[in-house]
C-alpha cells in the first residue's frame, strides 16, 4: 500500500491556511480575491504533482491524471464560510493532492489514475455546491445569472472579476470515473465522544424546511380581554411546544430539528401580535422518517386550524434535499482501510451536514470518511483537529483509493 | 339638573374631527401644525363659552371659570395616535366644553365653577401624559430636554415651532379644585357585549413589563445532536408555554398579558439560536395580583436556571405603573347620574387602558366614565361610538358635575 508523507501533507495544509488567515480561522469566501489566489496556488501544486491542472469557468480546480484507464476523483471544496475554520473543505482538497503524490511514488500504484479536485462554493456564498453542480451539468445558465451573494453582488460579475469569463465549465466525462472519494472533518461530537478516529459515512442526511405562519388579529394589549384575543404569538408558542413533543416521539437517533427564527408582528410591547412566523428545519438520514415528521407538522396545523382562533399555514422554505446513500463498494474499501489504520476505533456513521456528494452521487459512486473535530466545533474560527487524526485520515483514504483502482 | 345640547355637542365634535381628518380616522399627533391649529380653535370655543382661556407653555389648553368658589376640572386630551380614531381624547375635551355651556345656561347651576382642559401628548408622541405631568409639576426640565418623537425630533424644537417657547407652563393651584372628571370611550368590548351604555371607572389598571432573555449556545443545526444542544429558542418556547399556564392560574377577571415581541439570534435556518428574547407586558387593577404575577415569572426563571442548560435572565422593560384608584365620592356622583340616565344599563368597571388620571389622581380626586366602543375598536381609523351613547355620556357627566359642585 502507498505511504502518504505526513510532513508534506501538513505543510500544504498550513500553506493553504495562509490564504485568508484570520487569527486561528480563515475568511476565504468563494471567488473572493484570496480564494482565487488560493486556486491558482492549488493548480500549481497539482501541476507539480504531475497532473494536467486547470481552473474551469466557475472556479473549480481540476487536476487530471496522465495515466491511462479509469480514474478515481478525490477532493473537496477550498472555499470557506464567511468566518470559517482552516480544515472544513481544505483538508479534503489537500488529501486529494497528497494521495496523487503518494500513489505516484509507490511503484505498485504509480500507474493508477487519480484526478484531484477543489470544488467552488460548496458553502453557498453565491450558489451552494456551484462547482459540483456545474461539473454534473445540473445548473442552467439562468441559475447562474440570478445568483448573488449576501451583499447583492452577482455571481456573473464575480466570475468576470476572477478572470474566469469566457472559460468553459468542465463537465463530468461519464465513463472516466470509478467513483469519487472525499474526506472531511466530522463537524460534530460523535467520533471524539466515543474515542473513534475514523468515520465511514453511510449516508448524508436529508433536509427539509418550512415557514409556519400564524394569522391572528392585532389589537390593544390593555383593553382586549384574554378570551376575545386572536393572539398569533400565543398560537405560535402553543404550536412550537407541541411540535417539540411530536418530533421527540418520532425522532430516531440521528434526527435533528431547529426553529432558527421566530418573528411576531408588529412586535410592540402594547400590541397583541396579529401575525407570527417560525422557520423550522429538520434533518434525518431516512426519507421515511422525514415524511413522518412532515406529516406531524401538517397534523398539528390541521388541529390548530380546527380549534382556532388563529389560522395556521405551512409553506416549504427550501427545496427538500433527499438523504444521499454512499456507495456500498466504496464503503467497503474505506472500512478495510479504516480497520487497518484504526483497528476497533472506527464506525459507520451518517453525515449530519451537507457535502458535494449530495450532488455527485446521482452521477457516480461516492464514498466519504470523517476524522474527529475537537469539541465538535466547525463553521467557527475555533474549528480544529489533532494532527495524528489528520494524518491517519489521509492514509486511510490513500489505502482505499489504491485498493479501489488496484 | 342642567341639560346638555346634543346638536351643539355633536357639531363641535364633528368640527374638531376636521383637524387632521384622514378618511374615518384622525392624524393629529401632539404639537403637529394641525394639533396646534385645533388647540387655537379649542381656546376660542372656551372663550366663547365664557371661560378665561389660554394655551400654556407645553400646549395644554386651559379654560378657567370666572365664577367664584371651588372649581371642578373637566376634560381630556386632544392629541391622537399616529393613526387614531376621532373620539379618543377628543370626546372628553368637547364634553368639558359642553358641560361649561350647559351649566351656564341653567339658572340653578350658572354660578358653579367648571374649568375645561385639553391636555397635550397623552398619546406619547414625545412624552406620555406631558400635559397633565407638567400641570402637576412632576416633570423636570431635563425630562423635557431629552424627549424626542419617533423621528428623533426634539420636543423643545416642536414647542418653538408651535410658538410656545417663552410661555410658562400652567401649574395646578392646590386649593382650587374639588376634583377632576374625564369621560372616554371604553376602547374595549365589555360595555357593548353586556348591553351597558355607561361604565363608572373604579380604577385604572397597573402595568408592568419585562425582557426575558435566554442565553444558550449557537451551533450547527445539522451536526449538533439534540441532547448536546443549548438551544435558546427551545428554552424560550418552553418558558413561554409554562408562563401561559402559570398566568392563567393566577389571573383575575381583568388580568391581561401579552408577549408582544420575540427574537431568536442569529435567526438563520441552519443555526441553533444562541440567544432569544421575549418582551412581556401584564396589567391588572390590583397591585397584589401584579406582585403575584411577577413572582411567578421569577419562579419560572429560577426553575429554568436550576434545570438548564440555557440561562434565563429577567429585566424590567418599563417603569411599573401602579393601579390608580378613582375617588369614591366622585364615583358615587357618577353612579347616581348613570342610574338616572341609564337605569340598569351601567356598571362599575376598571379601565384597562392608561389615561391622564393616572397622573392627576396623586394630586386631586379623579373620576371617569366610559361609553361603549363599537366592536371594542380603538387606536384605529375604524374607532366609533353610537351618537345616542355619546350624548348620554355627556349628560351623565354634566349631572355629576352639577351634583358635585351643588
Amino acid at each position: 500500500m502507498p505511504r502518504i508523507n505526513p510532513t508534506r501533507l501538513m505543510d500544504d495544509l498550513t500553506q493553504l491556511r495562509t490564504f485568508g488567515a484570520c487569527g486561528t480561522g480563515v475568511v476565504r469566501p468563494s471567488l473572493s480575491p484570496v480564494d482565487i489566489a488560493a486556486r491558482h496556488w492549488l493548480r500549481e501544486r497539482m501541476t507539480d504533482a504531475g497532473l494536467e491542472a486547470h481552473i474551469d469557468g466557475v472556479g473549480n480546480v481540476l487536476g487530471r491524471s496522465r495515466n491511462p484507464g479509469q480514474a478515481l476523483l478525490v477532493g473537496s471544496h477550498s472555499d470557506t464560510q464567511p468566518r470559517g475554520g482552516w480544515l472544513d473543505g481544505a483538508m479534503g482538497v489537500i488529501y486529494g493532492l497528497e494521495i496523487v503524490r503518494a500513489l505516484a511514488e509507490d511503484p505498485a500504484t504509480r500507474d493508477l489514475a487519480i484526478d484531484a479536485v477543489a470544488w467552488v462554493d460548496e458553502e453557498s456564498t453565491y450558489l451552494g455546491c456551484l462547482g459540483s453542480r456545474s461539473f454534473c451539468g445540473t445548473l442552467s445558465q439562468a441559475d447562474i445569472d440570478v445568483a448573488t451573494n449576501s451583499q447583492g453582488e452577482r455571481l456573473t460579475d464575480a466570475l468576470v472579476t476572477a478572470g474566469l469569463d469566457g472559460i468553459p465549465p468542465t463537465r463530468l466525462e461519464p465513463d472516466r470515473y470509478v467513483g469519487y472519494l472525499e474526506a472531511h472533518i466530522e463537524q460534530g461530537p460523535h467520533l471524539e465522544a466515543a474515542g473513534n478516529t475514523i468515520g465511514v459515512v453511510t449516508s448524508i442526511v436529508g433536509i427539509r424546511g418550512c415557514h409556519i405562519t400564524f394569522h391572528g388579529q392585532q389589537n390593544h394589549a390593555g383593553t382586549t380581554p384574554m378570551p376575545l384575543r386572536k393572539d398569533a404569538g400565543v398560537a405560535l408558542i402553543d404550536f412550537a411546544y407541541k411540535l417539540q413533543q411530536a418530533f421527540q416521539a418520532i425522532a430516531g437517533p440521528q434526527t435533528v430539528w431547529t426553529i432558527g427564527r421566530v418573528t411576531f408582528s408588529p412586535g410592540a410591547q402594547s400590541i397583541i401580535p396579529g401575525e407570527a412566523e417560525m422557520l423550522l428545519q429538520y434533518r434525518d438520514p431516512e426519507e421515511a422518517r422525514l415524511d413522518h415528521l412532515e406529516t406531524a407538522i401538517h397534523e398539528l396545523a390541521a388541529t390548530a386550524n380546527r380549534e382556532g382562533p388563529v389560522k395556521v399555514t405551512v409553506v416549504q422554505s427550501r427545496v427538500p434535499i433527499a438523504p444521499t446513500i454512499m456507495d456500498a463498494e466504496l464503503q467497503q474499501h474505506l472500512a478495510q482501510a479504516a480497520e487497518r489504520h484504526a483497528a476497533g476505533a472506527w464506525v459507520h456513521m451518517p453525515s449530519a451536514a451537507g457535502h458535494d456528494p449530495m450532488v455527485l452521487s446521482a452521477h457516480l459512486p461516492c464514498g466519504m470518511v470523517f476524522i474527529p473535530s475537537i469539541n465538535g466545533i466547525s463553521h467557527d474560527f475555533a474549528e480544529d483537529s489533532h494532527e495524528a487524526d489528520i494524518v491517519r485520515g489521509c492514509q486511510v483514504l490513500a489505502d482505499a483509493a489504491a485498493s479501489l483502482l488496484g
